[in-house]
């Protein structure tokens, strides 16, 4: 566990934005947002990117979550969490999705998912078109 | 994100042993456990390996979570999960929470969990008997 | 189970219109929104629904829920939720808050709710005033 | 919403037991357990008590939740649930699960829920070995 490069806690370096309601369910017995929930609220905002950029309407490849690695920075609560959200490294066959979730201006948590390509047609490498997809939502 | 170590795959390396049921809702569109619903059944075993330790029990700390990073290795299925849990890396004022879930003998994910105490009373470190309780509990 | 009243599926016989987002964790094997999802998509608007009349601030009182009877009329999808959101019979010490969910301005479920104000200083009913604050909310 | 049968809140009445786990989530901000989480425990009840009785096997059917109504008796802890299970009423097309959760030997919720099966090849009621099926597991 590192900390997060300070740029991760400013929405300004994510290409995308998007808002995410909370629900009651989230609020652990503290009043926060549980941490299971926070990764609830992530896959959703990464859902919903994916789908903004097309990712879904890509026949013949699955992609698979290898990894989700979040870091908890202060405590949330029951209101909306603005969602910035970009791609990260992109690799031969895998790349990562960065993102962060702030309320009242600050970052509550960060969240880096790793995600491959399966090979379905002995492909060894992510598509040209798609990895130019991928570059155009890079977090600067 | 590095490849899991070897030893985390075996649940022999881990000192604590639980079962934790899966539920219906954990079960994603392809049939398989979601990847937040594994992020929840790491929490569960967590929070009873903590009880089992007796953490739950002292007065005058507080811990919050720092991090957490899960590894997806296999599809998980309805079905019960083998749960290996133990304590890695202690710090000055901090430890992690190694953990795997097994189905049919295969790891399926590994989680590590960062737990940061707060200081209340100015204090600066773990206390000795504290650590002392940690220390009996690391994956080996 | 009764079928739902005819006037039940209509937003407009609800006081109070709310968009509830959903998220990709609500989704099944099928596609459509899972019946305990819904139940959570419930419970988020009926406690926006009394946030919003001011029943959180009431110091003194404390109500439990003692009924949720949900009726499921067709399939939801991954996107938002119209509810629609009232107050229906009032009893002495309880009361009922009826919500209906709508995609594509169809009624995919209704929900009735029996919540219960427990007695805390040998209080035998409701208090006039927050009865009436009820009475504002009522479907009609 | 009337008051439960008082035979409904003896775990004897049910045909088929089950213990189901509860999770650190399902525990809301008073410490108990959440009333959608409590809907989750029975879900993963009725999911069980259906692959018992061989119910997932059958093809060429396909059956909806029609209704969910359950009855919240008294506060849950973060413990394993006992569960009673069995079929009520049984319809030309429809039939009920009833359901009841327990913890310390008290009843803390029960759960009804109305499954109708949808007709695929104009058949218009139940299978005369799919009624026999659901009455072996009659509640009492």
């Amino acid at each position: 566990m590192a900390k997060p490069d300070p740029a991760r806690l400013s929405i300004d370096s994510y290409p995308h934005h998007d808002v995410i309601q909370t629900r009651f369910q989230d609020i652990d017995m503290l009043g926060h947002i549980n941490n299971v929930a926070m990764a609830a609220l992530f896959e959703t905002g990464r859902v919903r990117f994916n789908r903004m950029m097309g990712l879904m309407r890509r026949q013949g490849h699955r992609w698979l979550i290898a990894n989700v690695d979040i870091n908890y920075l202060a405590e949330g609560k029951m209101a909306d969490v603005q969602m910035g959200t970009g791609i990260g490294r992109i690799g031969t066959r895998s790349w990562s999705i960065l993102a962060a979730a702030f309320q009242d201006g600050g970052c509550i948590a960060t969240c880096d998912t790793v995600v491959v390509m399966e090979q379905q047609d002995g492909q060894l490498a992510l598509p040209a078109d798609f990895r130019a997809d991928l570059e155009r939502w890079v977090v600067t």
